[in-house]
């Protein structure tokens, strides 16, 4: 890290981003950038991993200097342990992110079929009998919500101690869940993995890297085939499955002339509320009344990719944008559930007049308003917040707003119905275009962004390399809003791919870079693999396909990456996680796993040169099941 | 810390311990003070709690000057949010340690209940039948087996996500039951808490100190009232209720003539077969056939106390005499399960002929001879790991055994069911003895040692000054073999106490110190305080009782701590954990807490000094009993 200031191109590659910056800077307000600049340089021991605070004999730290002092901490544990622990916690911290989403989830599904949620319901009806015929329940003659109510039993025993493997496991190839098996790896139960991987990494129990990354795996395994998969199937059956649809992206979607709230963080039950809320006639009138033309519900992170996905809301920004959207001056209220929130939005909300209104009782800000939702009584609060919002409207300062730049079209949608729609049902005609080479192979870009980059540029930079190589790139989270503002999710954007992508996108209407939904959401992309390699006849990492987080940030992000691995998929992270204080660590997630479970990490800061070394990848598997390189 | 080094007297109070460190500097092997001198002074920013890991913006650093620089992480967290973090996550390490391992003993009963575990079986069936009733199970005319296997589907509820609030809690007085309730405390599963800590220590969650530390509350209420209470009462029922006998204690157990066998680590499920299979004729044949005349098995750390309490089997020591032990040159084989095993002890093994076993896949330790043991195979693997200890003996190397020291004796085995037929079957002649002032209060002396101190002087030192104030003390962990070397656990211990406590001694003919296992037997302390609570019609915060980990080092200790805590009983911590780095944490610990839950934590180095203040907490208990002070 340079530490000279930045400059402000420097900073982002957007726009939007940079004229927001100029302001907060102009009005003196404090942005991540610059609370990243003060953190800089950063502690290396940190960095390295290579500090310990799991004890009070400590906290320790391993010299990264072999052989002198420091070599080990107080208890005895040497810099491998230290980071293996390290990585192990940060791996379960992503991962019970995701789970307690999916836990959420299950809770609304229980709660409908107990009846006592009448705020929701089940509007894929179709998708409930499948998901529950696949899982063993019988459905023929019940009654939906006895079919749901037994689905919500099976699927918190997911979260329990009785199970030998998680209900949506049996998905995955049978050569993969053997492998899993051999190495220990079979995630049994999703908050039992994270609490082993919390018992695991405690003074004096797991002083092995090798033995404690494989149950980092394991944890992680959970969340992308439980708690993950849990998360994004039932917001499917509780909300809708998502089919294509058009929206807009970038900070020009806030409207001058209306009240506009920004739903951000994770979870659709409570955003979905408020969107519809924000839909009812007597809040529209009282929007109004007070001056504005309507009430606008934009989407911030991935609670916008939720609603963008099945909702096609619009979508004023990824991580990076969060804080900078309420610098417009134009928004009434930022709505938030969990995760992903920067804290500070707390501060910046406060130098407007926009009310920072949190909804969980597990992500509490200091400072902010606090409406005490649940499943119960969503749509009464929802209500509340939105009348709130309009209110506030009166207090908008003309004179501080700034909405940069016209949105720009974007498509959304491509749950994997909607792809095993588009092209006729089945998956054979994707894997027609695979082997002939059409489409060369397949990449999910997901992930955030990181101010240690310049915003987007990597997100982008690797999809559009991809795509000239004809390989289909797929999106979630945080890469959504990327894509979208360069173009990449209309079917124009096709224009920018190769040969043989473009011809496919051209007879299918689809664009290059299909958005597949939030970060749960990557357990689709988990599921479309495993479904290839099972109509292939083989394993996950015997298929041309690869992951990549480019500007990644999270311990989510971290998790993802590694039930991609470990599931098969090659996984390109544009920077290291803080590993590097252990060769063995290090050696093991960059090579070593690639004999354990056929996949390993790619760290490259360079879009272009990760876009070949994931299409050596992807070649090399092309040649291994004996299509034309 | 002082930097110049600290002489060996300083390190710790016992001859046998100052004996061992000698050897080990004459023979160049490294030791935990070793280690701790190398790491101090520690990182100033990690002992405050001021960094943060829990993302890849940063690591960040708060600093400790207000109104400067870095005064928010680049996420925009400040001191106290981040603290709060790592607090909670500290906690929620302590608390799965504790709780994986009660899992481990749920697991045993279920596989004794489907005839799967042929080497267990249930030792107390009239605390099978207790419990089970306990818990709502009919046991009338129901097989053992039948009830057992209820039993086991029970508590594996107390895993899950489906209950409102674990079973035991309604051990606790309904005033309290009420305070978690309206706190948002009632711990409802203990993986659940545990996941649910980390989601919440997520970039983005919880952002409000005070709403992650009650979190941290209900994450040690499941651990005290699930996981730990779990561990200690299914123990009972598999390997027997403790009952009151005599043992012995220090290194001086160890034995010249025999063949050393060590056990060390927390969970008794492996180390009960070890003692059974060193007790086989056939074993003690192979002893005598190497020259041996005989085979000895000594405990180590909470291993040991389990053993200690069930089958008399003398201590060699407490955490920080696991090292030293091998320094002794007379130990064949070290046989851990898991927690509070420092990984040193692989490298000092391998100084001498000592053979380091590991027994767990929970806890690998890289250069350990690895057993893989399941409750399946455990007698077999334990004749094993006996006879290969037995085979090393040949490999000792007598000039280099020096074993200090007499032992010196212990009473052990002070469960609740003990004491209560010690006091002749029901809890009013304790409470009796209590109103009178002959015992004036009672202090459960719980947890670990830590470098930093003198090892057990001030485990030691608050024993002695709390009981010439007829206090009565109860220990578990390493606290035992602290009391135990001090004389503290015989009857002629009471020559100590007050003359309160003397008399009422006498007359029972037990020592003025109980000992009352290992520290998931913490939770036998908290089940008598609710039972003293139910009699007296109080709430535990009524009690003239109160805790202290005087040493502690361990996440878990900080678990028991804050449980305690929550539950009413004020605590002492000899040292702070890693929190001065936010005032409101800080203070929330020390003093608000008080208001909450009614009791707060008390930080004192000073053995003396902690006496007084837990003395005055106490006079104030009995002053509001109407008690005479
Ligand atoms: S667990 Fe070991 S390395 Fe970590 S703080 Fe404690 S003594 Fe230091
Ligand atoms: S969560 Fe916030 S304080 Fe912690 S490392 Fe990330 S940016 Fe820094
Ligand atoms: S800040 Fe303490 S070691 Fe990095
Ligand atoms: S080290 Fe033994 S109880 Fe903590
Ligand atoms: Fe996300
Ligand atoms: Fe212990």
């Amino acid at each position: 890290m340079a530490r000279e200031k930045r400059k402000i191109e420097e900073l982002s590659m957007w726009e939007d981003a940079r004229a927001m910056i100029r302001k907060a800077q102009a009005e003196g307000i404090e942005t991540v950038w610059d609370r990243l600049e003060e953190q800089t340089p950063h502690c290396r021991f940190c960095e390295l991993g290579t500090t310990c605070r799991n004890c009070t004999m400590g906290p320790c730290r391993i010299s990264p200097k072999k052989g002198g002092k420091m070599q080990r901490g107080v208890c005895g544990a040497d810099a491998d342990v230290v980071v293996a622990r390290n990585f192990g916690r940060f791996i379960a911290g992503g991962a019970a992110g995701h789970s307690d989403h999916g836990r959420d989830l299950i809770e609304v599904l229980a709660g409908v079929a107990e009846g006592e949620c009448p705020d929701y319901g089940i509007r894929d009806k179709a998708k409930l009998v499948r998901i529950a015929e696949e899982l063993g329940i019988k459905s023929e003659g019940r009654s939906e919500m006895d079919i749901a109510g037994d689905l919500a039993e099976v699927l918190f025993g997911d979260f329990g101690s009785r199970k030998a493997e998680v209900a949506f496991l049996k998905r995955a190839p049978e050569s993969r869940r053997e492998t899993w098996k051999q190495l220990g790896m079979t995630p049994r139960g999703v908050d039992r993995e994270i609490a082993e991987m919390m018992h695991r990494t405690h003074m004096g129990c797991d002083n092995d890297a090798p033995s404690t990354l494989i149950h980092a795996a394991r944890t992680a395994l959970a969340d992308g085939w439980a708690g993950s998969m849990i998360g994004t199937e039932l917001s499917d059956i509780i909300f809708g499955t998502p089919t294509p649809s058009e929206s807009t992206a970038n900070l020009g979607v806030l409207k001058k002339d209306q009240v506009n709230i920004l739903v951000h963080g994770h979870n659709p039950v409570v955003s979905e509320m408020i969107l519809a809320a924000a839909r009812m006639p007597e809040l529209v009138a009282r929007a109004k009344d007070v001056g504005a033309s309507g009430i606008n519900v934009g989407g911030l992170c991935c609670t916008g990719n939720e609603l963008l996905m099945r909702q096609g809301i619009p979508m004023a920004g990824n991580h990076l944008m969060t804080e900078l959207s309420i610098v417009t001056g134009a928004v009434e209220a930022v709505v938030v559930d969990y995760q992903c929130i920067m804290p500070s939005m707390v501060q910046i909300s406060g130098c407007y007049h926009t009310r920072f209104i949190t909804t969980s009782g597990k992500a509490r800000f200091t400072g902010a308003t606090h409406f005490d939702i649940h499943p119960e009584n969503a749509m009464e609060k929802a209500r509340e917040i939105v009348a709130l919002a309009v209110d506030a409207f009166a207090e908008r300062d003309a004179s501080r707003v700034e909405i940069p730049h016209e949105p720009v079209p974007i498509m959304t949608g491509f749950s994997n119905e909607a792809i095993l729609a588009a092209v006729g049902g089945t998956p054979d005609p994707l894997i027609d275009a695979m082997k002939r080479g059409a489409i060369r192979g397949v990449v999910g870009i997901v992930g955030c962004n990181n101010p240690k980059f310049t915003q987007d540029s990597m997100n982008v930079g690797l999809a559009k390399a991809l795509l000239k190589k004809d390989i289909l790139v797929l999106v979630t989270g945080c890469v959504t809003t990327a894509a979208g503002k360069a173009g990449l999710l209309m079917p124009e954007g096709a224009e920018m791919a190769g040969p043989g992508l473009k011809e496919v996108c051209g007879a299918l209407g689809i664009p290059p870079v299909l958005h597949m939904g939030s970060c749960v959401d990557n357990a689709r992309i988990l599921q479309l693999c495993a479904l290839l390699a099972e109509t292939c006849g083989v394993d996950i990492s015997d298929l041309p396909v690869a992951a990549s987080s480019p500007e990644w940030y999270s311990e989510k992000a971290a998790a993802i990456g590694l039930y991609a691995v470990a599931s098969g998929i090659e996984t390109h992270l544009g920077h290291p996680p803080n590993i590097l204080g252990s060769d063995t660590v290090t050696h093991l997630a960059t090579e070593g796993l690639e004999d354990l479970v056929g996949a390993r990490f790619i760290i490259e800061k360079d879009p272009e040169e990760a876009a070949e070394r994931l299409d050596k990848r992807i070649t090399a598997k092309r040649v291994g099941l004996g299509w034309n390189p």
